[in-house]
């Protein structure tokens, strides 16, 4: 994730610095600038380059700065806004499909200030289908569809996710139980489904690149993996594929993790590895096989083209572990 | 004041049934409509009709229904975001000069919502210049330098009011003591003074409308008028003028009260009552005078062409008082 941060006042710089700080030790940010004063110009600018925006200013300049740039609620980022004594921080735009509602959250559990969310499905306890499909990384067909549910879903109604694949993991999500239930399918695709409505998902495909020291054994990496996931608030049971390097070959902790918990493993050339542009660059590693970090080149490349990493390269105790995911924007 | 309610869900139509009802209380609101669903037709067809507009529904709804219809802070309604929980209540556009910010915590104070206000003055305890304006009915004609005294404001310098009237009462105020200072001036109008800056203020004509039944006395009109004024949370020094109908003329309450308190009396012809357009209409008065509210018609008379209704007609123990400001957009 990409964050931009705009201030106009000097106690909302301060602000923006140490939010800067706080929010780059979180490993799914990759990117953290800071912008001060311009509004207008600087959002016009940036706009599209930023996954989320946080303005530290009065709610009035951000709403009318933004205004001429809004499009779409499946392509806008996260506009949040925070005022400049940092009591609120309020989710103003993209508040699911956009994540400014997690973010808010987040920023909320980093500071003093107070979360301040207003879509009708979370200040009522629930979580929409929008919600839902942006935590588990699903693509959404028909997002028009989605008013209509979430509405039912306030009144009571019970969602069915219909699925080929084996989901019963969302149960242990609270508020999943609340609002819906889960079907064994036939077809390929995961269906939400509400009377003689549905909404068709697909999941995005969830890649985890592991990078070891020689000789770790499966617990570690089974455990590096499970902290990795719960990083993006993910049990490791959403996980689809393993990746790693192909000079890991013979490294039997990853082959025995990747047997345990069934999930494939991929081994990636080296040449393959070299083509993917990755966040992190470790010396010593480019030194060694000319890639910045093996752990997030082998997600990309297995989460193939137009994949992104949302998960940058964490260290556990001699196993590095990045998570890419497969193109979102297409269904 | 008039209020436009707007919800999109069950639950935010109930909040704005019970709004409604707590809000019409106020004298200062006159009337409070309730729009639901249509978000973005409804807007477009009642923006520029309502004092405030106040949305049940998501922040992004409402947000992206107004873009196209902002203007200009002078002119824009004040703009209110109320989650459909009604857990916070969140003042968006035209905070101070559109009364965004004052409806947010009345609002807030009618319910169980938090206000969330983001305005850097007031985050930081400090009433702007334009705050400052609004809360007395004062016009400033150079806009353009609020942003530049309120940030003096912030880093703690000291802004003098320099004036050709007493203006002693502001000291009552203690925000504007913190920020502000007094100095006897000799131009006609209000300065606020910063380094070798200035911006031009000129006070609106404030105007108490007094209808009695017959031989109310002084200490009850008085009493009667510091009411009317607290219900602006204003102090009685601000009033101009106290206006009646000509057929008060020999009301020894009346005159002794404007003498006691030195503020002028006007008595309004008949011919000149019956123009004006109230907002209360007592059957019994028009009967009589052919109007529809004596105190209110006075008011609006004696604040002339332009000037509208801040309070309604209100009644206390014989004495009916309303209130009406000289035109305001045109400095």
């Amino acid at each position: 994730m990409k964050i931009a941060l705009l201030s106009v006042t000097k106690s909302g710089l301060k602000i923006s610095k140490q939010l800067k700080m706080k929010l780059s030790q979180d490993p799914r940010i990759f990117q953290v600038d800071i912008f001060h004063k311009n509004v207008k110009e600087t959002l016009r600018r940036i706009f599209d380059d930023y996954d989320a925006i946080i303005g530290i200013m009065a709610m009035g300049i951000m709403v009318r700065s933004i205004c001429g740039l809004l499009s779409d609620k499946r392509r806008d980022p996260a506009i949040i806004v925070m005022d400049d004594a940092g009591k609120h921080v309020i989710s103003l735009i993209s508040g699911h499909l956009g994540g400014a509602n997690d973010l808010t959250l987040e920023i909320a559990n980093l500071t003093s200030a107070r979360p301040v969310i207003t879509t009708s499905t979370d200040v009522h306890g629930c979580m929409g289908i929008d919600a839902l499909a942006k935590k588990y990384y699903w693509k959404i067909k028909n997002t028009d569809k989605i008013v209509k549910f979430n509405r039912a879903l306030l009144d009571g109604a019970k969602i069915i996710i219909e699925s080929p694949e084996n989901l019963e993991y969302l149960f242990n999500d609270q508020l999943f139980r609340k609002s819906y239930m889960i079907k064994k399918g036939e077809d390929k695709i995961i269906k939400a489904i509400l009377d003689k409505d549905e909404i068709k998902i697909k999941p995005c495909r969830l890649v985890a690149g592991v990078g070891t020291k020689k000789g770790i054994n499966e617990e570690k990496i089974i455990e590096g993996l499970k902290k990795a996931l719960s990083f993006l608030d993910l049990p490791l049971e959403r996980l689809d594929i393993i990746a790693t390097g192909e000079m890991k070959k013979g490294e039997k902790g990853i082959i025995n993790a990747s047997r345990i918990l069934k999930k494939p493993l991929k081994f990636v050339d080296l040449n393959d590895l070299r083509l993917e542009d990755t966040h992190s660059k470790s010396s010593f590693v480019e030194d060694k096989f000319g890639v910045g970090s093996v752990c997030e080149a082998a997600a990309l490349h297995v989460a193939g083209r137009g994949s992104r990493l949302i998960l940058r390269k964490t260290s556990y105790d001699g196993i590095a572990i990045a998570v890419a995911v497969s193109r979102e924007k297409v269904f």
